[in-house]
């Protein structure tokens, strides 16, 4: 597949855009004449650098209002078109893109729109260059590829084809199976987009919300699936109008994008079912098959606040393992959950939730799938006999590592002391890791663990905190055993003030647990009265019970399938703890509790701003 | 008008909410439920509190999900009122929100809707309270206010009445004139809230876009009106979900929200033409009329690069009038152009834009209407001799003086010492005034700006600039002579990074100031050469002018109504000026020029980081 970008998804300069570009990966670009007219190097020059960094200038976009308009606006466009013709010349562009009429438009005749396009086709001729003509989901009489496309039909020019974007297309609901019925020739360019599913004026939804491949919810496999079919093996594109995408740094960004492109590829493998049909030329090449981690094999925790955090891994029956046997981290457990803790690496950013390992059948293909995702490798310092853990770094800066699978403890344990005392267990394992991600990541860390992990979204949510809205997003594997929420901060606030990163642990007895903890000196984040009140006028929830809940500040919910009790620990700086008892088949998070949550630990700064109060 | 705001438009703790409501001068506030649930004071505490500060409690919101259901879900949901009663009566709340039912209601049978609110009636009855059932513009059934009035009347009990939200009716575009056909004694709530026209799901534009009166588009007099006909003298409330404004510091937000009651009273009195009907029980009263400024007195120049800008308005033809005669300001003039330049004060942030001093007819009628407005009064230091002029302060910071109109030069002017040189006179005076708002105060500067100064907005647009989008939004004075254009930065931006504020000038002749200015040394931005060939294209311009235009970097536009010739200078310090010609008559601002002006700043701080290139 050969891949491009447009310059209009990325920040900064043209010459910043071309140099991110070329460093992800892509094969070339399309120019976004808002670029070329703020540049101040010539064509020549920008032509030049193109080739110095081995990208080909794949476009030039977009050129306006052409087609269905009387004679005397005809004779203006064809001779704006005649000024951009010669520009390109100058680039070095073959192609441009014509996006069908929405301003000067007067007539939505077929014969009339192609017949002019016939006449900007022999134009073109004399530039050799030729014109994609793109249906606009706003078009004024042609927003559909289909129509686009029987236009360019009755146009027959060589010069003249069509240009498809999966944004156009789908967000109008249109059925992408006719693409198969264009001929691959008369394909002149592709550009695809995903989008969240939004309903709004397609306009809006468009210049602000698209996102990469993959980040969204059109069905972009199928779209390509029919692509391969017509035989097409030009570029595929990326045309990615988004708000946040425009203010981020344009190199993650572009290796955001080129991911994008990659799972997309794969999804057309898939779709395909291995075969392309009989005029497939374009490589859809699928991802190394990973089965979904068997566990979760332990979270890394970087903290200066460590011997808080270590007072609180003991109050909840965490044992200490000691110290790595080679290196400053230490390692705590309780059944099957794992916390190596330590203190911030020095030389980079670190988020609190350092890392995670997870245990795979196949390390070495989960790491093949996630490089082939342009996943960074990271690594591990190994003695000869410790054992191997391959690592890459998610968007955030956090590690992923992928062990072998074991009958019982991993062998990586081995590596740290022996633990101390006995097993308490009321931890089982972890059940979800909750990491709040910077703005300009959010939608790159849904890719990531989409693409990389093959967790699958679950309905997005909103929670209000005091000082803004926080979207969450979970993503999870098939069986459930990874869980990841993902949660956004507003872009304005302080991430760290509002929002913690945190882990939470499965327990069999989220009661027993507290009490024994209490036990221990445990103080639990403080639950408000008010809160039991609301949850006894909702669940009329047994007397004892909700006198227990309130005694040890856990909270309550309860759907159709189970229930959910949990508890949270106060923030040990920039993290915090929770556990949590689901019974029967409760699958969610207690969402209606995570606004009364935020609102403690909002109230607690206010209160204690140093930390856990006294 | 009794005020109250609701709980849900303020970020923070419920007692900062509380302290921000009662400081900005509301009567009440409504309590939305989650800020209860999440208080950690218990109903009493929070009722007594209220008391402290004088602010009454006005409304329990919101009750939801009761209506249409079967005869089990009925009990629970009964029961469920029962124990909300209980805590009003704690609370000391006599008035509960029933929003119509979303996700249980079977049937829309108004008959069973009534019989069932007939039923809750007789249980508020008991707790002494009453029910305001709202109709939701996404009601399952019950989604128009002229239903809800229907079951309301059906129900029959002098406990149920009617909720109006203007969002839940104006968002459908419903006719608000049947509100007049409601006894005033069965309206028990007032919620009012405005928007800006979009066009999305209404329960999105609703959760997330909502405006305080004034910032939006919903004509919100006419709909105020039609309630002040019914004889309604209840709290008028504001219920605004907004994304913004649960970030924004809640005494600022406040303060703009009871403004924009201000305004809306005013509104009302107009709409009415001073007379309520004869069933008008609340009070109206309009603001002191004001007459749209004469012209822009000065400008107020806050820098500490005050060297470089004497050189640059000495370039520009400004003529140095020296020191003010006690304070340590000059003045700089050209035609009616007025500059006041000095450093920063050290005691307060202050924008660079410090200031617009405008000629009114009576400027103690435009203070009346400012401080009516809530605007807080500044004050100029002034010796027995100076000039009186009266001033407030914006959201952003800057501060606005009225003076005197005068035929000739004000009186002011005198206080500085008499102009070095003859006037060039190619400045005529201020054109237009562009001012970057930090993201938390773009609404309330729309508010303050239509209500304090009485301009109107104009259709606003949305700039792209190489790190992100500038929301831009032009209000104007009826005649024209005041522009201002408030500059929305990317909230994740740096705003004096990507957009520094900017005076305009308007001149007689832009291409003779552009030579003139450049044989005394003055080197504007650069527009690429790009820009020009783009602009051929677009417009076919002479050869002449556009090697005129080019040499000069004068940048280009062209309406129906005439032509536009501009150019910009570098940035000083986080300030810019441009020069602006207005042939014929062209009204616009160079709009497809910004994307290039904002990209040759961009790149000028990428190659010059220091400031000016050498």
């Amino acid at each position: 597949m050969r891949t491009s970008i447009a310059t209009v998804c990325l920040s900064g300069t043209l010459d910043e855009k071309f140099v991110a570009a070329k460093e992800a990966g892509f094969d070339g670009v399309e120019i976004f004449e808002p670029d070329l007219v703020a540049s101040p190097h010539s064509p020549e020059a920008i032509r030049a650098r193109a080739q110095e960094l081995g990208l080909t200038l794949d476009l030039y976009q977009p050129f306006r209002d052409f087609e269905g308009v009387g004679p005397d606006l005809l004779e203006q466009n064809l001779r704006r078109a005649e000024a951009k013709f010669t520009l390109m010349n100058r680039l070095g562009i073959d192609t441009m893109l014509l996006c069908s009429n929405v301003a000067t438009a007067r007539s939505g005749d077929e014969q009339l729109a192609a017949a002019q396009l016939r006449q900007l086709g022999d134009l073109a001729e004399r530039y050799g260059v030729r014109v994609a003509y793109e249906a606009l989901a706003w078009g004024r009489f042609v927003d559909s590829y289909e129509v686009a496309a029987r236009i360019v039909r009755l146009a027959d020019h060589p010069r003249i084809g069509v240009c498809l974007d999966s944004f156009h297309i789908l967000s109008k609901g249109h059925n992408p199976e006719a693409i198969e019925t264009i001929p691959a020739e008369k394909i002149f360019f592709v550009q695809m987009a995903d989008a969240p599913l939004l309903s709004m004026d397609v306009l809006s939804w468009s210049r602000h919300h698209r996102l990469f491949p993959g980040e969204g919810g059109f069905a972009l496999g199928a779209f390509m699936g029919h692509l391969v079919r017509t035989g097409y093996d030009g570029p595929v594109s990326l045309e990615i109008f988004n708000d946040t995408f425009r203010q981020s740094d344009p190199r993650d960004t572009a290796i955001d994008a080129r991911r994008s492109l990659r799972w997309l590829e794969h999804e057309t493998a898939i779709w395909l079912g291995g075969s392309g049909g009989r005029a497939a030329r374009m490589s859809t090449a699928a991802l190394p098959a990973v089965a979904p981690p068997s566990d979760v094999n332990y979270v890394e925790l970087r903290t200066d606040a460590i011997d808080q955090m270590r007072d609180l891994l003991t109050q909840l029956g965490f044992r200490a393992h000691g110290r790595h046997r080679t290196k400053s981290v230490e390692l705590w457990s309780q059944g099957a959950a794992r916390m190596v803790l330590g203190r911030p690496e020095t030389d980079r950013h670190q988020p609190t939730v350092a890392g995670m390992g997870l245990s795979v059948r196949d390390p070495e293909a989960a790491l093949r799938r996630a490089t082939d995702l342009l996943a960074p490798r990271v690594y591990r310092v190994e003695d000869p006999d410790d054992e191997t853990l391959v690592g890459v770094r998610a968007p955030d800066g956090s590690e992923v590592f992928f062990g072998a699978e074991s009958a019982g403890e991993p062998g990586w344990v081995r590596e740290f002391g022996p633990p101390a005392g006995g097993d308490a267990a009321h931890i089982e394992c972890v059940d979800h890791i909750n990491l709040a991600q910077p703005w300009q990541h959010f939608d790159a860390g849904v890719l990531f663990l989409h693409s990389v992990l093959d967790l699958h979204t679950q309905p997005s949510m909103e929670v209000a905190a005091p000082v803004g809205l926080v979207r969450s997003q979970v993503l999870a594997s098939a069986d459930g055993v990874l869980r990841v929420a993902l949660n956004l901060v507003p872009s304005a606030a302080d991430a760290d003030a509002i929002l913690p990163q945190h882990i939470a642990f499965a327990a069999s007895d989220v009661l027993a647990l507290a009490r024994a903890a209490r036990d221990r000196g445990f103080r639990p984040l403080d639950i408000p009265t008010n809160y039991y009140d609301d949850i006894q006028a909702r669940f009329d929830i047994a007397p004892e019970l909700l006198a227990d809940l309130q005694e040890l500040n856990v909270m309550y919910d309860r759907d159709e399938s189970g229930e959910f009790l949990h508890f949270y620990t106060h923030p040990i700086g920039t993290v915090f703890l929770e556990v949590v008892e689901r019974r029967d088949d409760y699958a969610g998070y207690g969402a209606l509790n995570a606004p009364v949550r935020l609102a403690a630990q909002y109230q607690q700064r206010r209160d204690a701003p140093e930390g856990v109060p006294a």
